[in-house]
């Protein structure tokens, strides 16, 4: 008996999750026992790379979650909408779902999960973070043996692409990311890359499975890479750093029944593992106890990999179905329905790298030093790195603060006669 | 109800998977569910780092995998005697075996999970590879819907930290071998790792998951780290290259029905994911389509990572007794009877790199060139680096050839009057 899928979208990903299971040769076996039932598409009349059985393909995707002879709903079409009402009346209708729409997950992974919960049936999400890379399985799964402290992630290819080209071209933001567009490693509309929002829906997605707790989207603190200069890069290389665009989730300092969960540009030591992490791939480090650091790398985009990641949460169901869906399997379902406290980020602790631009007065350290000072702030390290015109730039590497003692000083400082301008502030991990 | 635990050994991991499942707060909360029901010692006066009630441990093994009480037989006493028999006692007795074993089941995985099968259990064996590093799950699921080229690995610790070190100081092998030794890297009788048996074990294991067929032992080259010397780390280094004990099961490049598996020294460039792994860590590198390149990193040893892969385990084999085991479970049942094929090591393809030391004659250049065009041996590189004493030294790359034709060219050039002799002889990647 074959299992039967609906797959909700044609476009990359469902493209190669089709051409994937077309040609099951030399792959998991099991492959082989799930059946192509209907694919739901926007235009019947787009050409396609792939070809399809009369019938199969269908412009009203309602029919094809309403359809009691489809076992497993298959949403690639991405965006919120219409995939959330998808996703969810397929769920009502028993099916178990697997989707790689972080965006959806996000923001409606409560109603979502709650509503599968009910239903007594999966919904499976390996191609919603990382790309090819197995990550969400390992964390449900294996990981979760462990008391996970922090899972840091460099999750979005577009970024990583752009600071990898920064660093290695010196050059500027703007010009890559005219060249990222061009070659379609960005899109035309770069926001939700550039600014950190797809990193933050991944981030919330990676800490609500490593912490077992669901996340309030509003409550991920998201800073982009539109503020990193070549500048930046080239003095941060000469500290020991590289700037990437982090995705942190992480017990909380001070209280670890909290959690900081947060993605910003952050110098990274040259040593670390995620440091060389260059160009599209992506990388999850994962440090608990007692594993310590495990990390996993891979493509972070691309219908190849993410079909794969797809096709392994399908392998996932139809194991499922020829063993008993009697009692759920607890490694499969959302074990979880709290939410987890998130710390705000002016409470987190971490050290900064500041630029200053300051006119060139004699005693402009001594007071950099003494407003810091006054605000608890202890300096690693203070360099007067050259001049810009007749600005004088003073690099500042904080020790350990908390971020909010940090703002306030630095609030003070912006006032003070002496300093033209802030042009950057970057977390150091 | 609880899922009764016979655990036999209590060493390092047999300690740490104690102390792990002792203490399950905020941990997967199906570990609340495990009960370790029995410990099997070898001595009862030895001290031990954790404390279980009065009766669980015990000196009789034979009555661990023996009692009806017991689901899950834990093996973690190595070696292949009494533990191969055990584990078969225990399976023949219907118990699912977790077992950190890599010298058994390399050897007798067949018998094992042919037992296995017959009886309706699992063998599960996540800790035998790569310490805590997820990878046995993910290759047997998750990226078992790809069609896998092939798996590359630093799989042992010992040898890895061997040769980071001899990289980073430029220190002699015998020399690191020896505070290896003493800081308990290595171990008194280091033969298994240095000479690539380890490794060996582990890449059987890794092919057979990958390539779906089982692996004779005996068709594994393996070749250790003895020869690598600091002279070739730092002509290596030069070429852009760092010198890896790499373990490798790959589609044969001519054929591919066939497998080429082996362990050996390798020049691997400096910019490929597996040059920057260092010290005692692990990695594995899995190629495939439509994925293509995944890396998975992590603690190769210690018992805090192996006790999170032996209970990652027995995680999921809680999780499949809580659900129904009337069918069996595709993902964790081994899945293949027939044994794979394995091209000897003389029809592998390679780049090799070659060191000769020479009697300085003219010429000497000259007739290698000739020799290895005899046998259609085509050159990438020939430096003479400098002298040792009064004789030349000649480091040689070739381009890719078939092992074979460069060791007939090479038992030629031995017998050349002018060669002295030919102390190194690696792989390049």
């Amino acid at each position: 008996m074959g299992v039967k899928l609906g797959i909700l979208g044609l476009g990359t990903v469902g493209t190669g999750t089709v051409q994937l299971l077309q040609d099951t040769t030399d792959r998991n076996p099991l492959l082989q026992e799930v059946e192509i039932y209907r694919v739901g598409v926007r235009s019947l009349d787009k050409p396609r790379e792939v070809q399809l059985p009369e019938g199969v393909v269908t412009t009203d995707l309602e029919s094809i979650v309403n359809d009691p002879e489809v076992d497993i709903v298959v949403e690639v079409i991405g965006g919120l909408e219409p995939a959330r009402s998808l996703i969810l009346q397929a769920l009502k209708n028993g099916k178990h779902v697997v989707t790689a729409n972080k965006a959806a997950i996000a923001r409606f992974g409560d109603e979502i999960f709650t509503t599968a919960n009910e239903a007594g049936v999966y919904v499976l999400l390996e191609a919603a973070v990382g790309g090819g890379i197995p990550v969400i399985q390992p964390l449900k799964q294996s990981l979760s043996v462990n008391r996970i402290h922090a899972v840091t992630g460099i999750v979005n290819g577009t970024t990583n692409y752009i600071l990898t080209r920064m660093q290695q071209e010196g050059s500027n933001f703007e010009d890559v990311l005219v060249d990222a567009q061009r070659l379609g490693y960005a899109e035309a509309d770069p926001t939700a890359d550039v600014d950190g929002l797809d990193a933050g829906d991944k981030i919330a997605i990676l800490a609500s499975l490593a912490f077992g707790g669901r996340i309030h989207l509003e409550d991920v603190y998201a800073e982009g890479i539109r503020q990193v200069s070549k500048t930046d890069i080239a003095y941060a290389e000469k500290l020991g750093f590289v700037i990437k665009l982090l995705a942190i989730a992480k017990l909380h300092a001070s209280d670890r029944s909290k959690l900081s969960v947060r993605v910003h540009p952050t110098l990274v030591p040259k040593a670390h593992p995620l440091a060389s992490i260059n160009g599209v791939y992506n990388a999850i480090l994962v440090e608990g106890e007692p594993i310590g650091q495990v990390m996993l790398f891979g493509p972070g985009a691309g219908a190849g990999a993410t079909a794969s990641a797809v096709t392994s949460d399908i392998l996932h169901l139809v194991a499922t179905l020829k063993t008993s869906t009697a009692n759920p399997n607890p490694l499969l379902a959302c074990r979880h329905q709290d939410y987890c406290e998130i710390a705000p980020i002016s409470e987190l602790v971490t050290r900064f790298y500041t630029r200053f631009l300051t006119r060139d007065q004699s005693g402009v350290i001594g007071k950099l030093g003494t407003c810091f000072g006054n605000y608890g702030v202890s300096l690693e390290s203070v360099v007067q790195t050259g001049f810009q015109g007749e600005l004088a730039e003073i690099v500042v590497v904080t020790h350990d603060v908390k971020e909010g003692d940090f703002r306030q000083a630095l609030a003070e400082i912006r006032e003070l006669s002496a300093i033209d301008s802030i042009p950057s502030l970057l977390r150091v991990l």
